[in-house]
């Protein structure tokens, strides 16, 4: 069965001018592929026209209403059901496609996706779960802000989503789960990060303890867990970290003209090197937790970087990324029921 | 009064080696100051007699014990009596000194700073606030460690600290300070985050709100709290993403010989970029809500970074840090207690 992804067209700062050659770039490169493009039909239709070489693999469905960026998320819930965020989910949940991208609204994108695909047995909210680089490669870490005060369960389950996430995508048999606290022992950190160490041991998970926060760009773990205040506040200091670094480097670089001439010839390295950290490859990020997959692009992505959250979405229904959460958390559960059955009868 | 700075000569990794040099550099750049080495006398007495015309500033007090960097906190409290960190506290709280350095290991230096120099009415453990670069200039962070599961009236305390400090070392009137969330809205956050932040607005600091992870680095604010979880976190993370650019850029210049040629002559660029953010200039982080001025150096810093710690230290000494946070912290103590007796007597 060829894989199909529904694309909300219409969110982000951008619109159908970046999602739409996203999207014919992303067939054109996944011959395999089908899309549908969500969104006003008398907008969509003069773009499809463009690349009749894709007529086959691309259709329209017409979503009339649009989610604001600045929409509440709440009101967008309610009052936005023909929004083309909405319509892609629904298509997702009705199986007319097996995952949606949005670059949208994204407390709108959380609130929609979990009244539309449901939550898995157990979960209570999605967990965002963006991939970051590192020195070895990248890293998947959750949850980077919908769930605040974390239980150590929680923790736990966002342990087995992010495994599995990695396994499913990366290919990896056992990808190594971190725990993010401020020292390497297990004495440190407050009391729900300890009990979720406690949890995460015997989860057959391959976990490797406690990471510190320089462990994340060190690649010390494929997976890092940590509760949604912490990844937030983490995720969006090292984007003002860089954003300064930048900044002045380019400024220390145009100070005269000899600085000029210098960064003409460094211009080849440091295009390089500002590839290698290109935060428009590593867009995407999973809401995970869902009966269906849903990803969350950047608002601001530019072509290229919708196409690689488009291509992750591919990715994560190619390779069944919701089958193997929901069955391993089934199993999770399973034995924690047990557990506590086996408490209750002593 | 000319200001004294106790200087634990045998903390950090390279001890004496490291801090004799920093601490004399300091005295000549600062002609008002005196100094008291900590530390075996055998080891120190030699050192001191390279610098004979530092003779009637600087002066030796024997300690005959040091405290390891991997020592337990707890033993290290117990049982190092004698230690050069103890020792250097100890001239701190008989008025020997202004204000201590060290370079050791800090939860032993937080224990012993706690035990020996004690705590101002109504706080409980320090609060460890370093200074970091941002777009705008530096920004002081705490807490950096300490206080792992905070109150809103712990994040208060914070502020006051940190605005103290702020004011006393940049010599600003009202510094502004941010509180550390996940979005710039009222309603974002944590309950604990909400209710400090209630609580700052109404504190008579100049509070401006919620600030975000990229805030601390874009210079939002002159002094950012936040619980010591996210705060050790974030600058942990931080660090290591820094390192991981730093390695990544050496690497591409290092590539071919015309990568390495474009180096050689983006090198002064390149130094000036990095002397901008080196952490060195940076280093010595200030233990605050004590009863005397307890200064942390990094473990690894070099004569350079050590002698950035002492000079911070005097500064502090001579701008009576402590004397500010005291009546600062009094004051708002003493309005928390009429608050109550208010609601109580109603």
């Amino acid at each position: 069965m060829p894989y199909t992804i529904a694309i909300d067209c219409m969110g982000g700062d951008h619109g159908p001018s970046v999602t739409v050659p996203a999207a014919f770039a992303f067939l054109r490169g996944h011959p395999e592929a089908h899309i549908i493009l969500v969104g006003q039909e008398n907008v969509l239709t003069p773009l499809l026209s463009t690349a009749p070489d894709l007529a086959g693999r691309a259709r329209i469905h017409h979503a009339s209403e649009v989610v604001a960026m600045d929409e509440s998320p709440t009101l967008a819930l309610k009052n936005k059901k023909d929004s083309s965020m909405r319509v892609a989910l629904n298509l997702v949940k009705d199986g007319a496609a097996q995952a949606s991208v949005s670059a949208g609204n994204t407390g709108a994108l959380m609130a929609m996706s979990r009244f539309v695909l449901k939550m898995l047995p157990g979960i209570d909210r999605p967990a965002l779960c963006p991939v970051l680089p590192t020195v070895k490669g990248h890293v998947y870490m959750l949850d980077l802000g919908a769930n605040i005060d974390c239980s150590a369960d929680q923790l736990l389950e966002f342990g087995v989503m992010g495994a599995m996430l990695a396994s499913a995508l990366d290919h990896k048999d056992a990808p190594s789960v971190g725990l993010l606290n401020i020292g390497s022992e297990d004495i440190k950190g407050n009391e729900v990060v300890k009990q979720a160490a406690e949890l995460l041991k015997t989860s057959g998970l391959n976990f490797i303890g406690n990471v510190e926060g320089d462990g994340i760009y060190k690649g010390e773990a494929d997976v890092i867990v940590c509760d949604g205040f912490v990844g937030n506040v983490t995720l969006k200091a090292s984007e003002g970290l860089v954003q300064m670094l930048a900044f002045s480097l380019k400024e220390e670089f145009s100070r005269n003209a000899f600085t000029r001439f210098s960064a003409l010839l460094a211009l080849p390295v440091l295009k390089k090197f500002k590839a290698r950290f290109d935060h428009r490859y590593y867009n995407g990020a999973s809401l995970l937790g869902l009966k269906g997959l849903s990803i969350k692009s950047h608002g601001s992505a530019d072509a290229y970087a919708f196409g690689q959250a488009i291509a992750r979405a591919f990715d994560a229904a190619s390779n069944h990324v919701v089958e193997r959460i929901s069955a391993r958390l089934a199993e999770l559960h399973a034995r924690q029921e047990e557990k506590n059955t086996g408490k209750e009868s002593l």
